[in-house]
């Protein structure tokens, strides 16, 4: 993985409090995930965001505006996984989810929705952990993104 | 795409009797992304499967056994997508969301379960339209797999 | 280039009868550029687009409905150019501006209107010829993009 | 992103100034995406337009003179996007709009022009926001290239 | 080979100690393959683990702690080979055995246990050294994998 | 896959004569594993062997010629897997077993063994069906090569 | 070599009447490069040009519309050469060329002209047989492309 | 590019003295190309040379030994240039050569000389400018490299 | 292998007549392995030498213009491997010489020679079996190339 | 070229000492090709080898401890060439040579040894010059593998 020095300070300063992504998205107000995607440099943050995210990570106020200044920034996004196809067997199912299931999904959405797309930029993203079940736990991913159709011109 | 003999009849009598693969899956008993990934070729059906799904499509008694052939066999899976990254826009924003979103979502699932992944196997995957707003349709699409821990030996 | 026997079918019509993608928009009421992106398999049209496109084109009723179902259907778009980086050159200039002018354009982007894209869904795209140079003529595109604020969730 | 030491410290002389591009090339007297590309060594600049950027940006006098070495110079360009496609999904977007649209283009520009492409040297190209429709604001790009045909020999 | 810090200082360990990984795996109650996996950055130890890893290497106490947050945690795995196919010959014979017997090694799997995978998660793996014939030694690999039935719904 | 007319004949023939590979194996004394790469074109076949196996096929005499000439052949090896790493969820996991315990085995077999690899052509594999566990089946793969040590000259 | 029916026939055509690229050139009024590069669909003619090399290569009148319709349009080009680096040792030299002489050319023309580049579109090309020595024959390539200095704006 | 240390100390030498390389050229007796292929890498001096070279540059006695250890050693060449295809317009335009003019070229060597190659090794190439005409500049390139005709044996 | 109908003939021919590649190679005056390219398409034979082989094969007086005409002509060589890394256990071992041992052997070239390449174009290569020890056969190779100095200019 | 620190130490000892790979060669009493190989990373050595090594090239004896510790161990072979196809000219030609004369040699080693390989392990290399003849020098190099059965089972 291709991670930043300021992705580095942000993890751990999330090791040394010993806190999990979903306590800072209640602290913050926003979902595990993009709070995850935020300290990956996948996402950008307001000022208010920045400060809440950096008070209880506990960075000291010295260091904490070459933080906001990089996520406050609009990233370039997407580098994070340097090798294509992923050579980590988790990132590596979905991308057999998409040859697989890939083509089939595209016509279930051309079928219900006409021609387009599903946004990847309006769009969010759950991991949910399903312990109903007696023998076995499920990893339970909801997607949701705005529907865009093609535009005629 | 790369689409086969038996995938072209199929998807030539659905469009002939005018066939949604939500109708098909009800009529068979199965999700209609299961059904759609079957008549491309991803999934292999049992015999009873098999039948009511020829029968549905229309497909003559005489042509029938040269498609169960095919469709009970256990086939060579994830081949549709000839070029990789996807080129057409709706399959490139599943390949989009794992290079933004694939890292944060590993850390999360790691966080939740400890060390392993979720299985693309024993795996099922919903297509859903979400109507609820007024100004925007929503594309949600629901993932569920088992979580595999790490063996060690 | 990877073209189907119904782009054929279409650009064989469109020689004999000595039309212009120009023409065939303004008697469709589309851009030309999107008649070409139709006609090469980059778009879906409804059932009047394609009675008039067929129309024009003189294609017989007997043979309609096969283009029709192809016209009609939502495609696998970006399929054309089978070899990238393109190796003709006038597609490679697309190319090198990208490379060139490409992180410019984001950032510029970025300043005007934050963190988010310029939709190729939501997007027209026009050519136009400037003679208005005694010495040169200029190739004019002009590329119009709904932005698409990035979600927070 | 591959970035130079010279673009970075032109980039943080521009921030801790609070410049835009914009307000830069008012002050240079060229457009604000010009200069977006010689800042991130895509393009070279006259002796006076070193002189001009340099000092709108505060840059110390003792500092210049590697800075003029650099801009001054033809840069070896085309190497800021070290992942192609490009990961990151504003550039993936221009991608995308090639892979779909980049044929149509080739066509029109033939009918138009005859055989020959549009420039990417003898080019300039624009970036405007589009804030007329009340519900949506759109991304307008500007490009013009010389068109130059194909010689014979 | 991409070797981090980690697995270079514990490889550095077990030479300074002239330990085999078989000692190892012993001392710790695992398998070589694993404790290999494990030095190597493939997989995650317990507390426990850790401990008694650290203390057969002869890690200072002092030194535990920094190593023992990266043993614990979960890696991103399958990034030691940086070239692919490998170039190294060792381990350029594991590619060449799936291209020659892999597809016959998915067929007698379907057939003896149906539409499914091995798993190379729930796994294990064992290297032996067979020496029962006078002129010749043998390397054995031994791999068991748990089937994972393909799940319909 | 990229199967010869020479593959599909002796595929269809095993399927009509409801044959299993371990039937076949057993009738010509070979491996079904050796009996499946043989008619997967992955190996060549003594006369007496090729008799066996298109006897044991119900081949008619009179098309046995070309089946031997085809079988008897040595081939060119390696060819079925059209895409690498491959997209069959099956074959892609011991592309992964490669990337997580390629180096950990590389480091055990040098510390058993020397410098010096193991055969792929001195080379066996058995496939075994593991039901000795109430609630789960397992795959056990048996790989033996003979180990080549480095000739230093 | 990916070649089309067009040239196929028209390179028959000049085997059968013993042609050289040289002769026809001649006939044509136009350098035998060019035309080389016309047979194999790199180039485009106007009528007369067409006319005249159809005449010369004993095209039958009936045949010629044809030949016409893809010799007088704007070609895709630049898809002759499959693999990239070229297998061919001929071809091999000129990429080993751009690979060792190529950044030395670069620095020489801007040195010689300032920022921008040769032009391959307004670009002649010679080969000439240099037998001016007794003991060796050389190749002589002469390439000419107009300058085309960066357009700022 | 990739461009080494002492690379980096002749080319800032050259420009502290403001030197051209046709300056170098003829204070060594050797073409301008030849010492830029020289000084980026691609070929190797003779003492006699390298002395002349370094002191045109100014290069002090003390380092003169370091370079000359480089210079005169036979170096891995053709590695200046990391992405292929360059990304450089300029180079680019070499590339887009060789796929447009490479097949048309390769068959009129053959037609004037037979079966064989022109050497890249027994090669040289010169770069001109042309300014005879009024309203354009343009650049000259000649190569000239020794036929090799294919040995039989 | 990308083998052509010609070449398809010519092995049907050989392998009716029972023939080896020494046979045919000591019929025409030729080594083997120039044999085997010309075969495989990558050499062009005289006139003499086209007569010679295809009176050896027994190719009717009929067919014989039509084998002329190809083997006659200066072929697009080295497009047998269609794959590269070649996935053929035997050619990949060449593939892995040249990892391992291809730049010792380049050190020791230049050590003897000076800076230059072995030609592979006047350039011979014999295959040869070594029977002389009781427990090994063992396939020795000998490659002859001429030694082409780099010109200074 | 990617060249640890230890082939660096050890090339400069050799240039110190102005020893050619021949001379160190003798005195090892190993080839030079071997003796090339092992310095470069793709050997490994006993220790009265590398005793010998480290001699003849006058590393102090506080030093051989860290050198013996890389020679002796069994290295990751073959990650010398960081480009493939190589770049460099005289490593290309191998390249090329197994593309133009891999598939005969293949079938000519099948016809003299039947189905099986040459062994790249069990194998050695020599270069040797030819001055035999007045107007040339060439290279020869002359492989000597172990020629490998395929095993049945």
């Amino acid at each position: 993985m291709n991670i930043t020095e300021t992705t580095q300070g942000l993890l751990k300063a999330k090791q040394d409090k010993n806190l999990t992504f979903e306590a800072i998205g209640k602290a913050i107000g926003r979902s595990e995930v993009w709070v995850a995607a935020l300290i990956y440099g996948q996402a950008s943050a307001s000022s208010e965001e920045c400060q809440k995210l950096l008070e209880i990570l506990g960075i000291p106020e010295s260091a904490r505006d070459s933080y906001i200044q990089v996520l406050h920034k609009c990233p370039s996004k997407g580098g994070l996984i340097t090798h294509f196809p992923p050579t980590d067997p988790l990132l590596n199912r979905f991308y057999e989810i998409m040859l697989v299931y890939g083509v089939p999904m595209k016509e279930i959405i051309h079928e219900k929705f006409g021609d387009g797309i599903m946004s990847a930029v309006d769009f969010t993203l759950k991991v949910e952990k399903d312990e109903s079940k007696a023998d076995e736990k499920r990893v339970n991913i909801l997607m949701s993104g705005k529907f865009l159709p093609y535009k005629k011109w």
